[in-house]
């Protein structure tokens, strides 16, 4: 028997879409899989994005033994910046994940002593007293990898984030050999992606969007705008294709799609006969129907290329006319679905014809769906079920499917970042929670940000600031003039002046209350604060934020 | 021939969801088709709702003959508290909006000397040069109507929101005959719902989820709790429907669950038999697996019934146990999403089983799909066509539907708010755009909110605000001591009191380059702001809402 029991630590990705990080520890030995990044909501003003907190392993660098990627996507190697400038573990990442790794540290000025070693389906690695296999698995990017985990107490594997496409456009598809040989084996544990678990039935191959690109580009009379997420590449070759296929050169623009393009032409992820590409000088001269251009601005994103387009910045290079034809050829992120909206409507405006996921099959997403999700239980049949990526409620449901696959319905936990989970030979059980969380990256400050801040923010774009100014005089202890009072975002001109002249004398009456105490700073500003918040929420039903400021006359 | 031109005019609606709001103009006689309310988005950060704005209207308010509501749903009657304060114009609804409008004059505090007059299908009035026919459709709550409006220049069609149910629960079914009988006398205009142009095909029958509602209750071991709108009367007789059958008892929670269901058996749009209510104390004795609870809370706000569950709040009177089945009978409103998101995670945590549209058939909505609004087009064969209710995509999406079905292309016209169509007999044209918008209505203030405010509290929540108080020693000109900095919302506290440090260090060093211009206060708040705007910019990359509170001392 092992002297010691496995431990499974999420440290995030759980019971959330991103931010993927997960800590496995056996004795003097801890592994992560993934280290990636989550982007703001509406909850988190102000913040520029969000990344796992990683305290535990702080406290244990000397235990680190690497941290192995699984793909290349941001919310799984979105942190390494972060993490690497604290920790310089060994990384191990497959070549495609590898090079975007390079452009999010240069991005972010991270210099790092860590090795960023090179793996790849087949690969194996040792990493203290865990083995790391590594199997190939479809996604929506090139270059996803599973993972085989060989331990002291036996096999986990770990699916990434994966789908079953029998017919890729460019990724290999899911491996089904390697794995399949290790249900005889016995696998302790499978760690399986529950994004798309509400689905029934197969997630669409990605090669359907083929025909559909090929379809719309084939009738359109003039410009096929297309715009997708610059890192699925399988859609960008897709496009050359279909451009190829149909006479048009592609102009390619955006900073993040030509980065990216670029380096995937360059190291063969991306292939297309000379001459597929057009300058802009090209570009000027070309008929409108023998052009596909392609464009950042999938989500929306103020500053990218389709969204300057859609507002008619007389700065873009390309400039809608009617007999555009537009393809939104990717999802709108949930909390972006209103910049989407806002722009299909401003290039409906302009007299484009937009085609997106309403109207034609202009995207599969990336993950597996139920049957696929069934088909991975069934050849691995584990005896330990984690679901891994998801919100809660698809891990939740994806632990019931995995218990009408036959996993013993106190074998599938639920877990939640910070849970530890322990694994004995025929139990598991959760036996502490760590510290874990978010870390707040605002501006250019890679720290801890308050919740308390964001509160404040959340208050102030609700209900704006009033700052009260008293001068005190501080030889008699007497007001030194009447309360002054500004305002930002707070109410009307109109409105504002009213509420300000009152909210003055209110202010005024109160400290008048109470002379004696004028003395003291911190009653006056206490004071000043009640009763203006009181006032105010009496007339107009808000709360704006009100800072006091007390300034002592007198005394210089 | 007519000496007039007839005048389309929408004042909300059109290209926006919700706050619907149109006039129509002939000579000196104005009506005007519903007057609703939008809910704000985070791009209008503590504004409460959105209205139309009626400038148009009350600059003719003597030629306004009547506001005619096709039905009940707050993006029809919500401004209706508002336009009625300012216009007394008469009110024309069925008996079910009625009921809704005097519940929202109540809560709104408004008294009016308007008269809300009762119509219903068959029904016809006379308003100035305008007669109005109303026919039944079928939408998502009872009595709703489209409209036959005789112009002295041709017949205009309303269709009002719509959708074709042949089974429906409890509005009449879309009444075809008054329709089709048009179409062979000639329709000058039709106007039409354009909600859900994007479907193919037909939209389910509300008659489908009282089967997938019944499925659920008879399989639920113990209480069911189901969530829907308020005013989706339909559902909420499905629910008493399969209680009854399946021998159970409802218990209501939630305030505008139990008004909105307490009027309606009242009035008889619902029906149970006695005893399908029950108490507070009854539900405490009552087995689990006899109970439905039936409750508010289905786009996540907060303060409703089913998020004080999810959340566990000691004084909800129903707290969730494992063995609960909750159904999301409802989708989320678009901006709602993350609401609604985070509840159902909750109640997974809690233990509850949650069923919500993406697992099973628990909600249909009230719009026609593109072959119901081929078939409106197909009955009333219009020689002009203006698409109405939708974003601006829908909008172009169904104009070019109604060309698909014979409307000439010239002939059907995609209008924004405030665009005045004059329609002659063969041609129509936008002759000009009148002042249309909206107006913010914010605490108990029904007034328009600048722009200028909202900027601001964006702003605010991004950045936070910096109060920076400089006092100035007014005999002598010169600095009263040091600048003060306070923050709120900006960054945390460790990194404040470093950045506020150097950066009172960076105002008075600003001040003390032009001593001589310290006696002007506007100088030296200017100075004081550009100076310290700039210093943080470059050190964090934020830009906080700088106040500069510039005070004279010695000046009593």
């Amino acid at each position: 028997m092992s002297k010691h029991k496995l431990r499974i630590i999420p440290l995030g990705g759980l019971g959330e879409i991103g931010k993927n990080m997960m800590a496995m520890e056996y004795g003097n030995d801890i592994i992560v899989i993934d280290a990636g990044l989550m982007f703001p909501s509406e909850e988190t003003p102000g913040v520029d994005l969000l990344i796992p907190d990683i305290s535990y392993l702080l406290e244990r660098k000397q235990n680190l033994r690497g941290i192995v990627i699984t793909h290349g996507h941001e919310d799984h190697i979105g942190a390494l910046p972060y993490v690497l400038s604290r920790l310089a573990s060994p990384v191990y990442a497959t070549r495609f994940a590898r090079e975007l790794i390079l452009v999010e540290l240069k991005q972010r000025g991270v210099k790092t002593d860590a090795k960023l070693n090179l793996v790849g389906p087949g690969s194996r690695i040792q990493l203290g007293s865990f083995t790391v296999e590594f199997f190939s698995v479809c996604h929506s990017i090139p270059d996803c990898v599973g993972l085989i985990i060989h331990t002291p107490q036996g096999i986990v594997v770990h699916s990434g984030d994966f789908k079953v496409d029998h017919t890729p456009v460019i990724c290999e598809a899911t491996s089904f050999n390697q794995l399949a040989s290790l249900g005889a084996k016995g696998v302790l544990l499978l760690l399986s992606d529950s994004t798309y678990v509400e689905l029934p039935g197969y997630t669409p191959s990605e090669g359907v969007v083929s025909d559909t690109l090929d379809r719309i580009v084939s009738q359109a009379k003039g410009r096929v705008i297309v715009t997708t997420f610059a890192s699925l590449i399988s859609r960008v070759q897709q496009v050359f294709d279909v451009a190829v296929k149909n006479g048009r050169r592609v102009f390619i623009i955006g900073r993040s799609m030509k980065e990216i393009a670029t380096m995937a032409l360059k190291t063969g992820y991306l292939t297309a006969p000379p001459g597929t590409i057009c300058s802009f000088d090209e570009l000027k001269t070309l008929p409108h129907n023998r052009v596909i251009v392609l464009s950042t601005g999938s989500q929306g994103e103020p500053p990218s290329a389709l969204v300057r387009m859609a507002n008619r910045d007389p700065k873009s290079r390309v400039q809608i006319v009617p007999g555009d034809t537009v393809v939104l050829s990717a999802p709108p992120i949930p909390g972006n679905a209103p910049l989407v909206s806002r722009t299909t409507d401003r290039l409906f405006r302009q007299g484009a014809d937009v085609i997106y996921s309403k109207l034609a099959q202009v995207h599969v997403h990336g993950h597996a769906s139920q049957e696929e999700l069934k088909l991975l239980l069934s050849m691995v049949k584990p005896k330990f079920f984690v679901p891994i990526h998801g919100e809660y409620r698809h891990l939740v449901l994806h632990a019931n499917l995995a218990r009408s696959m036959g996993v013993p319905k106190d074998n599938a936990f639920v877990l939640e970042n910070g849970d530890v989970l322990e694994l004995g030979q025929d139990s598991g059980k959760v036996v502490e929670k760590i510290r874990a969380g978010v870390v707040y990256v605002s501006g250019l400050i890679a720290g801890e940000l308050d919740e308390s801040v964001l509160r404040d923010r959340r208050s102030l774009s609700r209900d704006g600031v009033v700052v009260v100014t008293i001068a005190l005089d501080s030889g008699n202890g007497k007001l030194a003039g009447k309360p002054h009072i500004v305002t930002r975002g707070f109410v009307d001109a109109g409105e504002e002046q009213v509420l300000v002249e009152k909210g003055q004398d209110v202010v005024l009456a109160a400290l008048d209350h109470d002379r004696r105490r004028l003395t003291d700073p911190g009653f006056v500003d206490a004071r000043a604060r009640e009763s203006l918040s009181k006032f105010l929420y009496e007339r107009i039903h808000r709360r704006p934020i009100i800072i006091p400021v007390v300034v002592e006359v007198g005394k210089t």
